[in-house]
C-alpha cells in the first residue's frame, strides 16, 4: 500500500482525495498496489471537507511522517512550496505538484534535487490533458519545431464569446468573473502570465531551455476590442491567446500574446474554456491535445495519474525529459526584439486630410510593408485604421508604434496583435 | 549503448533507422544512452535502402544476436510475427511493434509472456499520436466512459472529400487508390477492419476487456453515398467512420461503423487523412488527441518513442495498463443486438401511392419512432426516403431492415447509418 499526504486541501486537493477513494477499484488494478490518502494539510482547520483523512495545519505532520511515500503539493505560491517540496524530496518522498509558478521559477533546481526520486507535475500545464506525458515520452523521437497552445481557458472563453456573441471586452470580463473563470484581479490570466508559466515548462521539455517569466515576451488579451474581432472575422482569422515556442536554427522563441490565426488551423477551432496544445515535431508532423485545462477533477485526474505512474515504476523518466544535455551547440533563447512576425495594427486617428500619406511614409521608414488596410469610423470624428503587415521585425514594429503614438493626429497608442 | 534489430525494413522500418540516425543528438540526450540500429531483416536483399546497417533475410540473425537489446517488429501479418515476437521475448529482448493485427488477436498472450520485459506498441494505433501513452498513463485515474476515434485516415479522407467537394464514393475511392491512401483491394480500410484492430487495443487499455475482431460489430463506409452526405449536411451532421468503445453499466460496447455526428463535436471537425481520438473519463471529461495516423515518419516517431522509453526505464508500465484485474464485477462485451442508438435510413422505394402508409406501419411494429423524414426523387421513377429515428435497439432496426428489404416496392436493401 502506498500512502499519500496532500499539502493544500482546496478544490484540487479535495478532488485528488475523492478520486483516490471513488476510483480505487481501477486505480489499484492499474497501479498494482492500493493507494490511500493518509493526511492533508490545510490553513483553516475548522472547514468541513467530507474526507476520511487526518487533517492538520502543520506541514511537518506530512513531511516528517515516515509512513507517507508521496507528497502532493497544492499550496500555490512559489517560495513556500519550494521549501516544502525540497524537504519532501530530501526526506526521500516522491512529489507530485500542480504548481506551475513553482516550476516556472525552480524547475531546474528541482530536477537536480530529484535525480533519484520521482518528481512529477502533469497537472501544472493544461490541467487534465496529459501534455507533459505526450511531449516528454510520446514525441521524444522528434526535434520539436514548435508548440502553440491555448493554455488559459479564461482568455479563450472571453475571446470565443466576443467572437461568437459580439460581447464587449468589459462585459465578458465581468461575466467571466461572475462565473468564477476570472479572479477579481484578472491580470494573471488576461495579462498572459498564467500561460507563460506553462509555456516555460513545456519549453524545457521540448528544448532543454532554461528561462524565467522575466526573460520572455508576455502580453495578454487586455487590448483586444470588438473592432479587432470584426477585422479578424472579415479576413478569416480567429483571435486567441497563445503560448508559442518555436525553434529557429540555434534559437528558440518563447512568447505569449494574443494572435490572429487562420480559422482553418485546428487550434483556431478550439472554443470556450477548453485548452489545446499543438506540437509540431520534425518527424511526426502536427499533433494536437485537447481537453479541460482547469477545474478540480480534471486537474486532479493528472495529479492522480502521476501518483499511479510512481506506484508502477518509481522514478522512470528524467523530470524534464533529458537524461543529459544535447551534444553540440545548445539552443539559446531568442531576443524578443528579433522575433519576426506578421502584425495587425489598430491605429485611431483624427479624421483629417493627409493622414494616410503621413502614415504610409512612417511605415516605409521602419521597413514595414502593409498587406491590407481598412478604415472604419470611430467615436469623436476619429477613424480606426485596421492594418495587417507582411513579415516584419519586432523591434521595427515597436519603434514604429512608438513613433505613431507621438503624432498629434494619432489619438492613442496603436494596438498591435501578432498574426501567426 | 543500446542495439536495435529491425525485422521488416519497409517504409516504416526505414524511417525508424533514419530517425535513430538523424535525430541521434536529441534521442541520446533524452534516452541517456546512444541507440543504434545494428541490423535489419528484409525479404528482398537486392533492394537498396541507403542505411548503414547489416541487412539480412534471416530473422535468426537478429533473434539469435546476443548484442541486440531491442527487436522492432514491422513484418505485418499475424501468425509469423507472433512466432518471431515470442522468440524475441523469450530470448530476453525487449520488443517494439507497430503491428495492430498481431495485437488485435494476441495481445493478452503477449502480455503474459512479456511480464518482466518491455513490449511496446504505441505505433499500432493512430500512428504518430501518442494515444496508448495518454490512455494507459495520462488518464489512468479515470474510469473511461467512452472512446470515439477517427482511426482510419483513408476513410476520413474519402468522407471529407465527399462532404466538402461533392465527389462521389466511386470517384473518391479511385482517387484515394491513386494517391496511395487505399489499397487495390480497399476492404481492410473501407470495411472498417483496420479501425477495429485499433479499437480492440484501446479497449483493452481502457477496460481490460479481451475481444477479437470476430466478436464485435464492424461495418465500413462502403454504403455511404452522396444522398447521405447531403442529408447529413442539411441536418448539421458530418459523416465519419468511427471506432467506438462505450461503457454502459457492466457492459462495454465495441463497434466500428460510419456515423452521423453533430458538426459541433470536436471529432466532427477533423478533416482529411488525419486521425483523432476522443476519450471521455469520469473525472477528466473529454480529451482529444489529433495527428497523423499513418505515414512512415509519423509511425516511426511512435516506434522510436517506445525505444527511448525502454532505454530510460526498461519495463515500467504493464503492457495493457493493468497490473492486476479489477476487483468486483468484470466488464463484459455487450451483444451487438442490444446496442441502442439513433439511426439514419435511406430507403429506395417505387414512387407509388400508399407506400408511406405501409412503411409507417412497419416502423411501428418494430418499435421504431421516426424523428425526421425527407423524400427525394431518385432514378427510374423511384424515390429515396431519408429517415432519422429516435433511439432504437439494434436488433429492432435490423429486423425492420430485413422486413423492408423483402417488400416489393422497396428496390434495394435499405442503407443504415448510426447517429452518435
Amino acid at each position: 500500500m502506498l500512502k499519500v499526504g496532500i499539502i493544500g486541501v482546496g478544490t484540487v486537493g479535495t478532488s485528488v482525495a475523492e478520486i483516490l477513494r471513488d476510483n480505487a477499484d481501477v486505480i489499484s488494478a492499474r497501479a498494482g498496489v492500493d493507494i490511500v490518502v493518509k493526511s492533508g494539510v490545510v490553513k483553516n482547520l475548522s472547514k468541513e471537507r467530507g474526507l476520511d483523512i487526518i487533517i492538520t495545519d502543520n506541514v511537518d505532520d506530512v513531511l516528517e511522517d515516515g509512513e507517507i511515500d508521496i507528497v502532493v503539493e497544492l499550496m500555490g505560491g512559489v517560495d513556500e512550496p519550494f521549501e516544502v517540496v525540497k524537504r519532501a524530496l530530501n526526506a526521500g518522498k516522491a512529489v507530485v505538484t500542480a504548481n506551475k509558478a513553482l516550476l516556472a521559477y525552480h524547475r531546474y533546481e528541482l530536477q537536480e534535487i530529484a535525480q533519484n526520486i520521482a518528481f512529477e507535475y502533469e497537472a501544472s500545464v493544461a490541467g487534465g490533458i496529459p501534455i507533459i506525458n505526450a511531449l516528454r515520452d510520446g514525441l521524444s523521437a522528434n526535434h520539436i519545431e514548435s508548440i502553440m497552445g491555448i493554455m488559459n481557458g479564461t482568455c479563450n472563453y472571453m475571446m470565443t464569446e466576443m467572437t461568437n456573441n459580439g460581447v464587449s471586452y468589459d462585459a465578458i470580463l465581468k461575466e467571466a468573473q461572475e462565473l468564477g473563470y476570472a479572479e477579481a484581479d484578472p491580470t494573471f490570466d488576461v495579462g498572459g502570465f498564467d500561460a507563460a508559466h506553462k509555456l516555460l515548462i513545456l519549453a524545457s521539455i521540448a528544448y532543454g531551455i532554461d528561462a524565467k517569466p522575466e526573460d520572455i515576451l508576455i502580453e495578454g488579451i487586455d487590448n483586444v476590442r470588438s473592432e479587432d474581432i470584426a477585422f479578424a472575422k472579415e479576413f478569416g482569422y480567429a483571435i486567441k491567446l497563445l503560448g508559442i515556442a518555436k525553434k529557429d536554427g540555434d534559437e528558440v522563441e518563447l512568447r505569449v500574446h494574443a494572435c490572429l490565426i487562420k480559422q482553418e488551423e485546428m487550434i483556431a477551432k478550439i472554443d470556450g474554456v477548453m485548452n489545446a496544445i499543438s506540437v509540431v515535431g520534425d518527424k511526426v508532423g502536427e499533433t494536437l491535445y485537447y481537453g479541460a485545462g482547469a477545474g478540480g477533477d480534471a486537474t486532479a485526474s493528472a495529479v492522480v495519474a502521476n501518483i499511479i505512474d510512481i506506484a508502477r515504476s518509481g522514478k522512470s523518466t528524467p523530470m524534464l525529459g533529458f537524461n543529459r544535455p544535447m551534444e553540440g551547440s545548445q539552443l539559446r533563447l531568442k531576443q524578443s526584439a528579433n522575433i519576426v512576425s506578421k502584425y495587425y495594427l489598430r491605429v485611431n486617428v483624427s479624421d483629417k486630410a493627409g493622414v494616410l500619406a503621413k502614415l504610409t511614409k512612417i511605415y516605409e521608414t521602419h521597413n514595414i510593408s502593409i498587406e491590407t488596410m481598412l478604415q472604419r469610423p470611430a467615436e469623436n470624428e476619429s477613424a480606426n485604421l485596421l492594418i495587417s503587415t507582411h513579415e516584419a521585425k519586432e523591434s521595427d514594429i515597436q519603434a514604429m508604434i512608438n513613433e505613431l503614438e507621438a503624432l498629434d493626429f494619432v489619438n492613442a497608442r496603436p494596438v498591435m496583435i501578432r498574426i501567426v
